[in-house]
């Protein structure tokens, strides 16, 4: 039988047939009033998103390259930083962190464990010359979420980064009510939209750090993109990524017009519909079964099954592309996403697909 | 009257259809065979277009991020280079290179005005510390191409850099012929696809400076590109930008198809074309009537008229995109930009309307 393709991996995830279609319309400069209109509105909306007043800076790279940007910006070399790390990302931020010249403190938990909060708060009040405490939101390698708020508030004296690049908009995230400082995400997760374009929302706290930091840097330097940002229409320092912007246009107006704080109940809804799912099938859940895990759910492959053969069976014979472990759990776990354009009967389709496979 | 719209500015430049068209295809997961098929035809087509056998690495970034990798991969602070500026992008390399602490020795010239290879040989031959040489292929800003094969033999002792932004598939450029070490380039010129791509081809010489440069990165770091690189099917390190590399598939083989020596003849035909016409309207060109100067036309905007107001109207009351000038030529020439998905009768169009708007 035919299959039909479902792109259910946590990154990049499928785009709204709307948002596609914006990708095959004409290239138009940058620097014209046309482009400004789009990016303006995209400015206004991705704010909506980020739920910030803060500016969002917006640059053609992944979300790796707006969190390099994020450390660039704020430090200088020697600068200390906590980072909280559960998981891929959070360890691709101490690798980072590092070969920036940071004196990392390292706070490092079981792959799938959720951050503990009073631990940052004791790492901070301990060593007072720490600058700045980095934290992943949706660790897309186990799917577990950390409680954003809890770290926002046991690091507030520093400045505090918060990488959203798959949790953002699929996992609330109330940047400035919880007051994190700089938040960094990535169009190709919950904002429906392809990958290659990164984002960083960044405070006045925040922007003060970065006047001072000695971090050599160009490409994603924020005084250029603030800059660019004030002109009238707003604009990007270096050439922008046209279409993509002109996608995400179309995808931000899609989750304006069904809410923000619908989007996040959709997404717990199919978090809880993923869980309930894979423990039908008899399945044990990796990470925590908590409804704030809406982005990406993660479960154990059973004993005696290659997990990298399942996700290309469940690809080759069903169309459907989950996504399998990485690092020491590649063959171990599979992960289904579902931050972004999904609803649940792909949930239930995956779910079915994985069950025949098995 | 209806206006079609016709963008032709120097960048970025209009897609062709079948590119625009792949540009609404499905997003697919990028550590896939699919994928890994699409990657790998990419990555043998852009040799053939870079004309070497040189790794080129692929980013999710404009050119000026691709560049500011060459200039991380390449040195360490405190080194010295020579940066050849004649132009807004040749100016900024020079305080790219500042901003990470290189020592620079400027070879500046009036802008439109060729560097003097000789100069640079001279240059070189007086301070044996410089370690690297930079220069621009095709200077957006002017339309004025440098002679990169004298400039690759002047500066034949160094690792020479190349800024083929928007210059490399509509000027001649033979990389490993010239021995050229490093070449940077985007998506949005020549290469008829949209903006959000840059890349960066390495020879070996290149490679081992990289492996001795301190410079702090992570994001650009070639060591994590070639790995990468180096699997099957290739990679890049991070989540690249899916759906700009299917649309630069398409694109590329277009190139391929049409003849990479024939798409250098047709750009100096279309150069001729232009500059022909500019005379022909009694205006004077701005920088050297040559045929190399293939991808810009620049021209001199007559007395009494205001260059930014020409620029509006020939859009507004005709639909087509030309640019202005940038830095102190603002509102004093106009730019037609014929780097990538153009022909003849693109250029006429573009004449004629300028001429009606005089």
């Amino acid at each position: 039988m035919m299959n039909k393709y479902r792109l259910m991996s946590p990154g990049p995830t499928p785009i709204p047939p709307e948002v596609s279609a914006a990708g095959a319309l004409p290239i138009i400069h940058h620097r014209t009033p046309e482009f400004g209109e789009v990016f303006t509105r995209v400015n206004e909306n991705l704010k909506r998103v980020f739920l910030t007043e803060n500016d969002i800076f917006t640059y053609a790279a992944s979300g790796t390259g707006a969190f390099e940007g994020a450390i660039q910006n704020l430090f200088s070399p020697g600068d200390k930083v906590l980072v909280v790390n559960n998981g891929n990302f959070g360890g691709r931020w101490v690798k980072m962190s590092r070969a920036f010249g940071l004196e990392v403190t390292e706070l490092e938990y079981e792959w799938g464990q959720k951050a503990d909060n009073d631990e940052v708060a004791e790492a901070l009040a301990n060593d007072p010359e720490i600058k700045g405490a980095i934290c992943v939101l949706s660790e897309t390698s186990t799917g577990t979420v950390n409680d954003i708020e809890g770290f926002a508030r046991a690091a507030s004296s520093v400045v505090t980064i918060v990488d959203a690049v798959s949790g953002l908009g699929a996992c609330t995230l109330r940047t400035d009510d919880w007051g994190v400082d700089v938040v960094v995400a990535g169009s190709q997760k919950a904002l429906m939209t392809p990958p290659g374009l990164g984002f960083v929302s960044v405070s006045e706290r925040a922007m003060r750090m970065h006047e001072v930091s000695r971090m050599p840097r160009y490409y994603f330097d924020w005084t250029a993109a603030r800059k660019a940002y004030e002109k009238d229409p707003a604009q990007t320092a270096w050439t922008p990524a046209v279409s993509l912007i002109i996608q995400l246009d179309v995808a931000l107006q899609q989750l304006i017009d069904e809410g923000v704080e619908n989007v996040f109940a959709r997404h717990v809804l199919l978090g809880r519909a993923s869980r309930q799912g894979i423990k039908g099938m008899g399945l044990e859940l990796f990470g925590p079964d908590e409804d704030s895990n809406s982005a990406v759910t993660a479960a154990w492959v059973p004993e005696g099954i290659d997990g990298k053969q399942l996700v290309r069976m469940v690809f080759r014979e069903h169309g459907i592309q989950v996504a399998g472990g990485q690092g020491a759990l590649a063959g171990r776990i599979f992960r289904i996403g579902h931050c972004g354009y999904f609803d649940a009967f792909d949930i239930i389709a995956t779910i079915a697909a994985t069950e025949l496979a098995l």
